[in-house]
C-alpha cells in the first residue's frame, strides 16, 4: 500500500483526501497549490503533513501515490510539471468528475501509470477547511482504466479505495462522461440556470424573490453553491455530452409547458406520474 | 381558539395539521375525505378523531373551523358542498399552493370568513400515514387576505397558526401565485422535467442512467417524488406564472449553453458566481 502521498490542489476534495488516507492508511502526505494560503491553512488544521507552492519540493517528498484534485482544466498544467519532477513508475490518480479524453491525455505522459478515478462524492462547499476524513466511506467511486493501464496500478488504486470504505467500480471514460454529463452536470446547470433565473424574475416582478426559499427550492439549489471554476471546467471538458442532456431537458421542459399551457389533465398526471415511479426507484 | 376542527382531505398535509391542532391545541377533528381507506387509516393512526366520506356528516359535526387540504382543482367542488352542510359564519380556511382566483372564487361562497392560508412547510411524501404534527413548527405560512376578508377571523386564523409555532405573514393572493410560481412552482416543474430526459436519455445511451444518482442529483430531484395529482392542479391553477417563469428559466439556461458552447470562460465564470452569491444568500 502507499506510504508517501502527494496531493495536488489542497482544496475540499483533495483535503479530504488527505485527511483519509493519513488516518485510515497512515501515510504521510504532502499537498501541493498554487495558493499559499491553502497551503498554510492546511498545514494548520492538519489536513496536509507538508506542502508547497513549488513542484520541484515534490522531488524531496518522493511520493509513491500522486492524487490530482485541481479543478480539471488545470490536469494539462499540471500533469506537465508533474512529468518533470517525478521518478517513472510513480503512480498517478485523480479525484476529477471528467474522463473521456482527459485519461488518455494522461497517458500520453503518464503511460499505463496514470488511473483514472471519480469518488461519486462531494457538497457544495469548497475549500480545505470543510475537508472531512469519511467523506467517501460507503461511497461509490469510478475507476476508468483503458488497455494501457498497468494492471498492479490499477489493482492498488483499486484496494486502496475499498480501504477507505469506498465501493469501487470500473468503466469506459468515455461512457463516464455520458453517464455523468447527464446524471450530475446536467443538474449543476440547471441550479445554476434556476438562480438566473430567479435573479431576472426578482428584477421583473420588483420582489426579492430570494426571500421565499420555502417550497422545496432551497434543497433544489442548494448545489448552485458549488465552486465556479471548478464547474466551469466540468462544464467546458464535458461540453459535448452536457450540451447534448441540457437540449434533451429542454425538449422535456417544453413539453411539459405544453401540456399545462393546453390543460391536457390526463397526459399531465401521466408525465408527473411518470418521473415520480422514476425517482422511487432511486432511492 | 378553535374547539372542533373539521379537515377536509385526510392525506399528509390535512393529517398533519389534524394531528397538530389535537396535541398543540386540544381540538377534536373530523376528517373528510372522498377516500374511505384514507378516513379508516387517518382514525386507525388516531390523526383524526372521527371521520366521513359524506359532507352531510359534517352537520352533525358541527365544527367551528373547516380546512381545505384537498388539491386545489377540487376547492370548487368541496366548497359547493360544504355551503350546504355548515352554518353560516363558521371560519374556513385552506392550507392549498396557490391562492389569487382560488380566495375570489371562495369569498363567493363564505364571503369574509374564509381566510386564505398557504403553510410553506410539505414534502414529496404522500398520504396520512406520514403525518407529522411537528410540520409547521418554524415555517412560515402565508396568509393572503383581502379587503372582504373578516378581520376577526383573519386574527382567530393568524393565532392559530402562531400557536403552532409557525411564523405568520400576510400577502396578497395574486402576488403569492408571483412568488411561488417562480420559488416553487417552477423547481417542481424543473425536476419532474429532469425525470422525464433523464429516462429519455437512458433510452438513447442505452444505459439505466438512474442507477447513478449520486453526484447531486438525488438530492436535486427529491420533490420529483412529491403527489401528482396535487401538482397537476397547483400547475394549471397557476398555469400563467408557472409558464412565464418556466420561459424565463429556458432562457437563462440557454444562455448558460451558449457560454459553453461558445468556451466563453470569463463570462461563464461571472455566471456561475452570481448563481452562487445568490444561493448563498438563501442559507
Amino acid at each position: 500500500m502507499f506510504k508517501r502521498v502527494a496531493i495536488v490542489g489542497v482544496g475540499f476534495m483533495g483535503g479530504s483526501f488527505s485527511l483519509a488516507v493519513k488516518s485510515r492508511l497512515g501515510c504521510s502526505t504532502f499537498g501541493m497549490d498554487i495558493n499559499p494560503e491553502a497551503i498554510k491553512r492546511g498545514k494548520e488544521l492538519g489536513v496536509i503533513d507538508e506542502g508547497s507552492t513549488q513542484m520541484l519540493a515534490l522531488r524531496d517528498f518522493e511520493p509513491d501515490l500522486v492524487v490530482l484534485a485541481v479543478p480539471v482544466g488545470a490536469f494539462e498544467q499540471v500533469a506537465r510539471g508533474l512529468k518533470e519532477v517525478l521518478d517513472e513508475k510513480v503512480l498517478i490518480t485523480d479525484l476529477g468528475s471528467v474522463k473521456g479524453r482527459l485519461v488518455y491525455m494522461m497517458e500520453d505522459f503518464f503511460g499505463g501509470y496514470f488511473v483514472g478515478g471519480h469518488p461519486i462524492a462531494g457538497t457544495e462547499k469548497s475549500g480545505v477547511q470543510y475537508s472531512n476524513p469519511e467523506l467517501f466511506k460507503n461511497k461509490r467511486v469510478v475507476l476508468t482504466p483503458t488497455q494501457r493501464t498497468d494492471r498492479l496500478a490499477l489493482q492498488k488504486v483499486k484496494f486502496m479505495w475499498e480501504r477507505l470504505d469506498a465501493f469501487v467500480e470500473f468503466m469506459d471514460p468515455f461512457v463516464h462522461d455520458v453517464v455523468f454529463g447527464a446524471v450530475s452536470h446536467l443538474p449543476h446547470a440547471v441550479a445554476f440556470a434556476l438562480m438566473d433565473a430567479m435573479e431576472k424574475l426578482s428584477k421583473k416582478t420588483n420582489i426579492d424573490l430570494f426571500l421565499y426559499p420555502g417550497g422545496g427550492f432551497k434543497d433544489f439549489t442548494r448545489i448552485a453553491a458549488s465552486d465556479p471554476v471548478m464547474w466551469r471546467d466540468i462544464f467546458l471538458e464535458n461540453r459535448e455530452n452536457l450540451l447534448w442532456a441540457i437540449e434533451e431537458f429542454i425538449q422535456s421542459l417544453e413539453k411539459l409547458k405544453g401540456l399545462i399551457e393546453n390543460e391536457k389533465k390526463e397526459e399531465l398526471i401521466e408525465y408527473l406520474q411518470r418521473a415520480r415511479e422514476h425517482r422511487l426507484r432511486i432511492d
